[in-house]
């Protein structure tokens, strides 16, 4: 198991060893994590990256090495060094599960607990759910773009590093690929792996026939050919077609398909389609490759592109259109000697950066009958919306448009995961979230799913909430 | 160690798998890492990933688990799995050394040994390159928009994984910056570290001043203030003034800085230096933070902004400009029975894409006088540049474009990293790396440093080379 504790922000070190000179290491404190924007303008994000922030903070502890190098900064007291070597982690963590769509400005993890201890733990935090989330939610767009037909994710040589290649083909199976071609991910997560041959295989042999003979030979109805080495359309499928007469058929087998990775692939795809289906191989499969994306994908299908399967590589494990998911990880409040909460707010002249105070749950209200998500709705912990009775809901800038809804269930977002450091939580296997990922999609409507301008998903603040973040706006800017 | 052997695409276990039912186990190999554009459209890209990748090739096998994994596939013949079993790795590597600037096309990793082999590492080879050199490029042209003031790498929070934000520390200041927030990478490769307190420190206190006062008398004359939390100019460096008056000055202390992390901080900057001046403060520094990158550094610079260190996180540790960074492993030749490279070539529809044949090496040609670079040259593997004649080097494309080189130096490029799979190198450190990254991109004239359409580096090929090249395009295209 790799230690990630020190996979921290010096910042957090600096201030937990202030923290405790100030006799604060047994302060309570409450932080929640949220995202302010969804990536490219989308209409939702979805959650992910929950099954790595347990085992992280499961196996959260320093080592002799670690202490050694803090003492090596001669900017820390014994007092913490000595914490750190005791370091157990004892917080509360609540999160959203993984596979769900998530909002704006609503928690997804919401912690309690020693400050020192959520001082340290924060990057961590941040890390998985940021990363993970960013390419679940590239994946669904993209998986949406391609209506159906099967997308996989072929990646891993642009991923910024091992766990950026690994933990994102789980992300992007999560988000809706039907596969990886990264081994590791394979036998990690369990998710389905594929790929056949590279231009190198071609070229071992002395020409594309006979590579496409030997390959044949040996895989036989699992044969898939890359055929843009030479020529896609004077070349490469017409020794597809050739050794699907010649070396599969009197095996009894026929090809699996064809892989386009470069020049045209839209105008490739018809002509190639037409090729295999006159050569009567109608079922050959045609995958494509070649820095694919949402939008090149949605403008291919638009031109009429014949592609069965979106190999899908270094725009969705990169997530290039924007590589960034700006999770923010801010303190809410503290409890005071009474165990009071305390609530506590940063304001910002960025109104988007000003922070929602308090020990917070959020909500999720579907209709009754259509099943579909109506609005979240972001209370005080101590909150319940009871979905026997009418609940009104307003717009949070807009206060005076009002709606009362009727005839919903209303669902709590975030579920326990630790109880004072003890792990409460079985993270559910890659496929089942990725199972719950569809399911939840569905129930959003289309126009929040939409690619350009989609409608804004509601996410309200229930009154009591709203009042005291109010209040104390106007007093703190006092 | 953690054992990345399967962090390989699946297509390279059915390549090798097929080779070895192909009888071509042993068959000698050669085969090229390069890269077709420099982000961002940058002038030239920034070597890096060397020293993991070396890491990962002399750890490379496979455990019992992985085997059994492989077999469960149900592709695989036994032959093959005792082959992954009894993985020793055998071959020839040569390398670009990092922190030297590359080029488009020339050869940054170059591999020799049996086709299985090469076929199982290439994407270890690609990952750790792409990853690192995707990085320090972008933080080298970030540096140089800093025109000579502090850059930080903040953005551990925002990066792709764990891998993502301590290789990628490492390699931001391979790029230039003076040092990491994330603690890990400051241990791991011995980078500076420095960060003092998040928003989530004020918050902790009643007040903001309170919570100045009480950083301050822990960290004394190593204090640098979070200032937005309420209202930079009105409560964050009033209390910082206050602070330095009523805790630092007893002390005999100065503050070391403020930091800035929301609304226009050029406008911020200007405000805060004054305030500062005004009240005794010259020295103290300021240090700004919030989605930079160099477009808008240098920006901020034009306008006048008064910034001793920049904080860039997540466009830097992401790239976010240009996320990918789209090396290639390219097969470019066999030998025969007799040990004879036979040069092997993939043409495309992409002209770009048309791979460049052969074992070849890269040379820099330097102006003896100025130490400027002038051009580099690829080469086959057994030509070399006799640096006491002249030279005649070439536009590949627009060959009447010649140019006779004199009084120059000529340096190989690529270096010996493994001989017959004995590690022959020793990486420097990455202090050692970043000094040397310094001293070569001095030796690159100002031209090709520029941001905005910038000089193109010539990077020529031997009339040798050329040659085969085009014989070897008009031979296959028939």
């Amino acid at each position: 198991m790799v230690n990630h504790a020190m996979l921290m922000d010096f910042y957090e070190a600096t201030m937990a060893n202030g923290a405790i000179l100030n006799g604060h290491d047994d302060t309570i404190a409450y932080f929640d994590m949220f995202f302010r924007r969804v990536p490219d303008s989308g209409g939702f994000a979805i959650m992910a990256g929950l099954e790595q922030l347990i085992k992280e903070l499961k196996n959260f502890k320093f080592s002799k090495e670690d202490i050694e190098y803090m003492r090596k900064q001669k900017i820390f007291d014994d007092k913490f060094l000595k914490y750190l070597e005791e370091f157990k982690f004892t917080c509360d963590v609540w999160a959203v599960p993984e596979g769900t769509p998530i909002f704006p400005r609503e928690p997804i993890v919401t912690l309690r607990g020693p400050i020192t201890q959520l001082f340290l733990i924060e990057t961590l935090v941040l890390l998985n759910i940021n990363h993970q989330s960013l390419i679940a939610t590239k994946a669904n767009r993209i998986v949406r773009a391609a209506q159906g037909r099967s997308v996989l994710e072929f990646g891993a040589r642009r991923a910024h590093g091992a766990d950026a290649s690994v933990c994102g083909a789980r992300a992007a199976y999560i988000g809706g690929c039907r596969g990886t071609s990264c081994v590791k991910a394979g036998k990690d997560f369990d998710i389905p792996v594929s790929g056949t041959m590279a231009h190198s295989w071609i070229q071992l042999f002395d020409n594309e026939y006979e590579s496409f003979k030997a390959y044949a030979e040996v895989y036989k109805e699992k044969s898939l050919f890359l055929v843009d080495t030479y020529d896609t359309l004077k070349s490469g499928i017409p020794n597809v077609i050739k050794v699907a007469d010649e070396v599969l058929k009197p095996l009894g087998c026929r090809p699996l398909g064809i892989r386009i990775d470069s020049g045209d692939i839209t105008y490739l795809s018809k002509r190639a389609r037409k090729m295999l289906d006159d050569a009567g191989y109608p079922d050959c499969a045609i995958c494509v490759s070649n820095s694919l994306d949402e939008y090149l994908i949605r403008d291919m299908l638009m031109q009429g592109a014949k592609v069965d399967i979106f190999g899908v590589g270094e725009r969705l494990i990169t997530a290039s259109s924007e590589a960034v998911f700006g999770g923010v990880y801010k303190l809410t409040g503290v409890e005071d000697n009474g165990g009071n909460i305390v609530p506590r707010i940063k304001l910002s002249e960025n109104t988007s950066k000003i922070t929602l105070p308090g020990f917070k749950q959020s909500w999720r209200l579907f209709d009754r009958e259509s099943g579909k998500a109506i609005a979240d709705v972001i209370t005080l912990h101590d909150e319940v919306i009871d979905d026997t009775k009418e609940y009104e809901i307003f717009d949070p800038e807009f206060t005076w448009k009002r709606k009362v809804v009727k005839d919903y269930i209303a669902r709590p977002l975030q579920v326990p995961i630790f109880k004072a450091g003890e792990l409460v939580y079985k993270s559910p296997c890659a496929t089942a979230i990725r199972d719950y990922r569809e399911q939840q999609v569905e129930s959003l409507w289309e126009e929040v799913q939409r690619f350009e301008k989609p409608h804004k998903y509601y996410v309200d603040l229930s009154q009591k909430l709203w009042d005291m973040h109010h209040e104390m706006i106007s007093k703190v800017s006092k």
